[in-house]
């Protein structure tokens, strides 16, 4: 996998947040029973039936605040990538490590941890994905 | 990589953590040069040089606080294994999320994403390396 395509794929992942596109969500993630989600202040969720519950629960809130993200870094490790994400929600900043892997010839995210940054660096230029694309 | 041989890992891990051992804490990381490792409170860092740095700063803290783990979860996902760990350290409890993969027929640490855990589930048999082992 060129890190260029989990790039695509985590910019996938966050489109489909900000579209709360649930049937992207889901294509978005592998389809390994075991998968990785932490979101802030929630215990892990571990299962992809408990990652996907979790994702159709949080798209599926009017309230949800709008997500923008700027990635920091992409880093390559032998046969899974990571990604390092700064997400803007609302005022606070979350620092997210998102994982992928090839399954199947395809770009698949295995792990998602976001939580609190109490020290975010500057972050000059937050990308939001366009809602109406 | 069997799951167990990540587990195992993420004991070293834990145990050079506990005994301020940097040397193990070295070995222990994979030798790519980009790795992830996410500090509590900490901005995220993504190379092996700055990974080690903050490892000799933390375990050569006198005043650093012990830690206690529980495993969570170990999970498979081909070519690379996750386990979820709660972690105490003084009163808090961390979650953290431990990334391994095989380098050159031994089990490494790739990724290591540590934050505080709002609301944690019951800890029933918190795992203290033993420190004379």
């Amino acid at each position: 996998m060129h890190p260029n395509e989990a790039l695509f794929a985590n910019e996938g992942f966050y489109l489909a947040f900000a579209q709360g596109d649930v049937d992207a969500m889901e294509k978005l993630w592998a389809s390994n029973p075991s998968l990785l989600c932490v979101h802030p202040g929630w215990p892990a969720l571990t299962t992809r039936a408990e990652v996907m519950e979790s994702w159709a629960r949080i798209l599926g809130n009017p309230s949800q605040l709008q997500v923008a993200f700027h990635v920091q870094e992409v880093m390559a490790m032998g046969e899974v990538v990571a990604v390092v994400c700064y997400e803007q929600v609302g005022g606070a900043v979350m620092l997210a490590s998102n994982w992928f892997v090839e399954e199947g010839g395809a770009v698949r995210m295995v792990g998602h941890h976001a939580g609190v940054c109490g020290n975010p660096p500057p972050l000059p230029e937050a990308k939001v994905p366009r809602l109406d694309a």
